[in-house]
């Protein structure tokens, strides 16, 4: 059985094409009153971007902040003050949910648009195919490319229990506005780590159990397109940034994140680090399984001028430790695509853990 | 303003995944009597593909016959007979319509389920954006790779006037079932004229005037993956023929063919060459277009064991060339983007007349 993948229908992409972005929406507001609910990130509120975003006199705009990564009450609590918003309007949903920002703010997006339909709390729906009812229509805008949630199938929650996706096709964004001058202003530590996040999962994937020529086909170009920008400078880097995260995300298709991926989980979810540097924290001892990926990974830190934060687990205590462990432990088709179906003969608690005491 | 890019929604991929087909088409057949119409290329008729549709007792199976490029009459016969056993069943239409072949099929099979639902000759729509109504749910499952039709948001018919797609977002398919177990049975020269088609459009994209990063990504990765299959014989080459379609479909989002495309167009219309041999044909003759391309065309020939059919222009009296320059000269974003905006200057009819004549 092969996965009948869900795709966003709708793709513009394109320099400036985020004027474009009313015009689109306005073909969503079918009724006199249909309100779109912007979800931005609030580190726009001060930049020219926040006179851009084409809000009318009914919708709704909310700054989002993303210091921390979406947590199911953060969700929660954004759901809550949209209804409430479209109760007191005499309205039952709006007709649009639009994430404007990184990969956490797409992914709240994703998320609110599916907690508007579906009852009960977000972490209810962290797994696989457990929601039930179509989302609102979603859109997405990135100012960050990497992540790959533009694409994805996934919303990526931090749970009272656990970090994991809500991972559904009704997930799928229906439009993204791909607009490379979006990305250009982005600090270049935030603009490198989730940079890696496509190029450490591009690099799992393709050295993983799952794959097929669908997904090598994908994450050989986004390679490519990643040593283009942090390798050579490529004049292109915005364009070819945002087309990297774009193939990244379609790469997963069919084929899974590995070793990195859980182990960065684990952080993320004790120490509260951002996938993206979580990401980047990990990758750097993982030779073992990854040495060229590794390699090529330390080639484009130099060549950034990027220094990677060390000893971050040094005043983990032992339970925060466990932890780690059980989050990383949980995502069991990460580990199964990284080391086979015996995974679980070769990746032992006691191993990853010692892992994590180098990071 | 950049177009936003109507993509297909459900992408199966995967050797054996035609056994899914059923199930796919299970959550279209809602009522109590949906049937379903497969359109089939004739060429299997005999062969073992046959028994393997899913086939329902309500179901109406037409073989179709694509000697000949799909014409606007032929489309307005088959929409007819579809609606005629509808009728008879006391149905307006069927849930589905699925297109099982290879380019001309799979165009067959845009063009009835947009003619069940447009009144009217299917004449009538050959152009851009002329349709009025969505289309019957339609899938394809490919059995040539190489046009990309299984992506693209048109169908190539031929009219009485003239050769052009009915191009509108409603062409786009709904679902595709791209297994490549399907297309390792094809004669050898069908399937290397097939594959030029991807790979002489993607030259073309990637010289063109129109390209940006989106187009470019897809292009080149599809240049290479025909690269692997047609210069290098890679052990997967059926996976990764079809993956080489899908993404010279893609790279069309934002480019547009050229010289070459213009030029088999007016061979088709007026000889009736089928597109594949007629794009290879005319791109033997476009070196000073395209000069590294058709180098490396000429090895994939001999590297492939193919003859290139010559002369095919000699015994055409002056009122066919005529024609054909009249053809080739209506494809006007095609010219410009080979071209630049002043393409006309370049491209006289003397100049089209004479690159006829040498073929």
């Amino acid at each position: 059985m092969f996965r009948n993948f869900k795709t966003v229908e709708r793709i513009v992409f394109g320099r400036g094409c985020f004027n474009q972005l009313d015009e689109i929406l306005a073909q969503q507001r079918t009724g006199k009153t249909s309100p779109v609910v912007f979800l931005v990130d609030d580190a726009f509120e001060n930049k020219p971007l926040k006179d851009r975003v084409p809000v009318h006199a009914q919708d709704l705009l909310i700054w989002v902040n993303v210091d921390d990564e979406p947590k199911t009450r953060y969700v929660d609590q954004l759901t809550a003050q949209v209804s409430d918003a479209m109760r007191s309007a005499g309205l039952e949903n709006p007709c649009g949910v639009i994430g404007i920002g990184g990969g956490s703010t797409m992914d709240l997006a994703k998320a609110v648009s599916l907690m508007l339909t579906n009852p009960g709390s977000s972490a209810d729906y962290q797994g696989w195919d457990l929601i039930k009812n179509p989302a609102v229509y979603h859109a997405a805008v990135p100012t960050l490319s990497g992540t790959g949630a533009e694409v994805s199938r996934t919303t990526v929650l931090t749970g009272p229990e656990k970090k994991l996706g809500i991972n559904s096709d009704y997930t799928v964004f229906d439009q993204v506005v791909l607009d490379p001058e979006l990305i250009a202003g982005a600090p270049a530590d935030q603009r490198f780590f989730t940079g890696m996040d496509c190029y450490i999962h591009c690099v799992e994937s393709l050295t993983g159990t799952y794959l097929n020529a669908f997904s090598q086909s994908y994450g050989e170009k986004a390679l490519s397109l990643c040593r283009n920008v942090f390798l050579d400078n490529h004049p292109d880097s915005d364009d070819q940034l945002m087309m990297a995260s774009f193939f990244g995300g379609m790469s997963i298709a069919y084929s899974q994140v590995g070793v990195c991926h859980a182990l960065s989980y684990g952080l993320s979810f004790v120490l509260g680090l951002h996938h993206g540097i979580g990401n980047s924290i990990a990758f750097d001892y993982l030779e073992e399984f990854y040495p060229e990926g590794v390699m090529e990974f330390r080639k484009m830190m130099q060549k950034q001028g990027i220094d990677l934060p060390r000893g971050v687990v040094s005043d983990a205590t032992e339970a925060q430790i466990d932890k780690m462990v059980d989050v990383a432990l949980i995502l069991e088709p990460l580990w199964e695509n990284a080391l086979g179906k015996d995974w679980s003969k070769i990746m032992t608690r006691e191993r990853i853990r010692n892992l994590y005491q180098r990071m």
